[in-house]
């Protein structure tokens, strides 16, 4: 892991900025997966399946007989663990329902909100060779809490056309009404539109691969998503009071995630970063997924020297990272500085892989540098607001004359003629 | 307005359905618009400014001279109203305002969330023939109360460069920092990437035409937007209660903003339905903005009839309208029936154009049906959250193994690894 300047490593990153609106050729074949889908239905999906997954599937839903294998091919310890996630998620984001509100004002005026679970959402849950238990807890807890009447989820199949049954399990444990095998465009298609089998939803959430990510950008508006994730990322603020082995363990957690992962340190301690620097080395040779580790780090693992903390939170908020780890002393007392980042792990205690899986936030988090606008999943996401508006006769009265006068203002005459109506109807009483 | 039944609108609505992922060419067009700002800056936005508003600037920013001749031009009438909506806009969304929170738990386990404003954003107020000074308050207020860096607006000059005094006034009155002379794609464009002379924002909100709305869902993952506006719509539920000239007034006010607005009153009263449509045709013929309201009501305006008001409140969650008023006995007590609406305005004397510019509550709606799944713009959509985790030696003790357990069951052994080497230095001590 190379150790760089700030400013060095500024430079790099500027070469590597990618738009939104970039590949034309790319959405082309993802908007052709979702125009079968809506053109040809459950027919499409079986297609996509046997073509992206490697087998054909005559029944989309798990079975309730899938669901009890399930449970028989899983550990009693990793169902006492998951229940234990399941527990301090649950606790957690509890704390985050809101609820609807009103306020009274003089004359009879009534405002507020009304906060109103979603009717249906649907989950993307990857699959494949991979298996993300913890993703199903983190998107179907909050739906669950929100009071979401219908959870759905979607996850491609094993060429076996099963399953993992850590997946299932957790989709039971966790409250979800159906899964779907089903995955990429396709299945965020067959939710955003519907098919014979699977029902539309309102919303969308989950991580998926870049199919997935930009199936998800092209039908929102038609449905909502959460977020459209990008690579993930990790950077650790380390003053000397870091331990190396911590931090390079903490690094490497993240890197084995994906080639494109992002784990970069900075740090104000030369003597630190060359330490970290050696122990990233030694971890990298004794971890199992060794390969992408090793890319992930080459292309975009990085220790950053700095002069101050001042500057490294600077370099933070720019960067807006999805995880980010003050490794510093008295990590609280730093929390004003911090404006970006996605979940903030204070001290030597709080790796990344215990908010992934254990302390309750959720592990659902903006990435790539969308920590500047948007926030980790939440009970808030599975809601939402409308305005509640009421006024009497005569708290109308007082406010036409300025309403009216705004209305002409903008050249809409009809809307001032809705309130005039009224007060000619004060007027005659 | 044609009187229909509730089986007859169903059927002709399915036929109207559009949905984000057609139109490729006109994709192609937006995209074309935004790749040259992002090539020329400047230069493009004046050559694009020139084409689309029919004006050369060199100066693209509105200056301090300017701003005070807006001052000459308006009526202290004006003023005077802008400035109570500015008051009761603010005294609404004050309420919004969300704080951070923690929570401590046994072994000195610290949870929560941070609450931080958005560092910049920009805010998109059409213009040309149109002027939108409540739209201006809408998106600026919500923005200012969250405690944004730096509040940007773009509008399109008028033909001789200039941008209508109510909205400058209006900008300045609520607390706009910058505002530019530009509109359309390009101006989306501007404030998603920056040119030499506008700065990058981080979200971007505001209404605008197919151009504007097109180039934000583009632009949306490099920077957040508000949501994708599209034809505005309102439902008005009435009974016999309800009066068939504040009805009709309601309905027009909204089919004045454009031919494609949708304006429909569902009723359960066939003398109402009959009183009302006689009182549409008079209204429409008064109306200044008759030629639009004309083409609007021909094409989307409908009068529902339903046997029951449970009849309606189902058609109204399906239809998830942007504005919802219940014009029926006791509106109050019918809310727990609505799930689905942006604004819900209660009783007779409670117009639409109330909620437009004056009662205090955001104008800015989820339209098309996105009601199901967006809420009214307010000071959530300038705020955005960062989870809080910190643990102690002991307290990750606890939990070392079951992330362990999860962690070997996705797979990811750097993630159990990040916590061994932790376990095995506690076991140390």
């Amino acid at each position: 892991m190379r150790i760089v300047t700030l400013e060095q490593y500024t430079k790099e990153k500027e070469q590597q900025t990618a738009v939104q609106t970039t590949n034309f050729e790319f959405d082309r074949t993802v908007l052709g997966i979702i125009e079968t889908v809506r053109e040809d239905g459950d027919q499409a999906l079986r297609s996509f399946t046997e073509q992206f997954d490697g087998v054909w599937l005559d029944n989309l839903i798990v079975t309730p007989e899938e669901f009890a294998e399930a449970r028989t091919l899983i550990t009693g310890q990793f169902l006492s663990a998951l229940r234990k996630a399941k527990q301090n998620i649950t606790a957690f984001h509890e704390v985050q329902k809101e609820q609807s509100w009103f306020i009274n004002q003089e004359k009879g005026i009534v405002l507020g909100q009304k906060v109103t679970p979603l009717d249906s959402v649907g989950i993307y849950v990857p699959g494949g060779k991979a298996a993300y238990p913890s993703t199903v807890l983190m998107n179907a807890i909050p739906a669950k809490i929100a009071g979401v009447g219908r959870i759905a989820m979607v996850t491609p199949p094993q060429a076996d056309g099963k399953v993992n049954p850590h997946v299932l399990v957790a989709a039971q444990e966790a409250g979800v009404d159906i899964v779907y095998k089903i995955g990429g465009a396709q299945a965020i298609a067959a939710l955003a539109y519907g098919t014979e089998t699977v029902k539309k939803v309102v919303k969308i959430t989950g991580p998926g691969n870049a199919f997935v990510a930009r199936a998800k950008k092209w039908v929102f508006g038609d449905v909502a998503i959460d977020m459209i994730a990008g690579p993930s990322e990790i950077c650790v603020v380390a003053d000397n009071s870091a331990v190396p082995v911590f931090v390079a363990a903490d690094l490497l957690s993240q890197a084995e995630h994906d080639e494109r992962a992002t784990a970069v340190c900075v740090t104000t301690s030369q003597s630190f970063a060359e330490a970290l620097q050696k122990e990233v080395i030694k971890q990298t040779e004794q971890a199992d997924r060794k390969g992408i580790i090793e890319v992930s780090i080459a292309d975009n693992g990085r220790i950053i020297l700095v002069e101050s903390l001042e500057e490294a939170y600077d370099f933070v908020n720019k960067l807006a990272p999805e995880h980010l780890q003050l490794m510093v002393e008295n990590p609280m007392e730093q929390l004003p500085f911090i404006h970006n980042a996605g979940a903030i792990f204070l001290g030597n205690y709080s790796p990344e892989a215990l908010g992934d899986y254990m302390a309750g936030p959720n592990h659902t988090l903006p990435t790539s540098g969308t920590s500047a606008f948007s926030s980790p999943l939440g009970v808030y996401d599975f809601m939402k607001k409308s305005s509640i508006i009421q006024y009497t006769e005569q708290a109308l009265q007082e406010v036409a004359e300025d309403i009216i006068t705004i209305a002409n203002a903008e050249g809409l005459t009809a809307h001032a003629n809705s309130i005039q109506v009224r007060k000619a109807d004060l007027n005659a009483e």
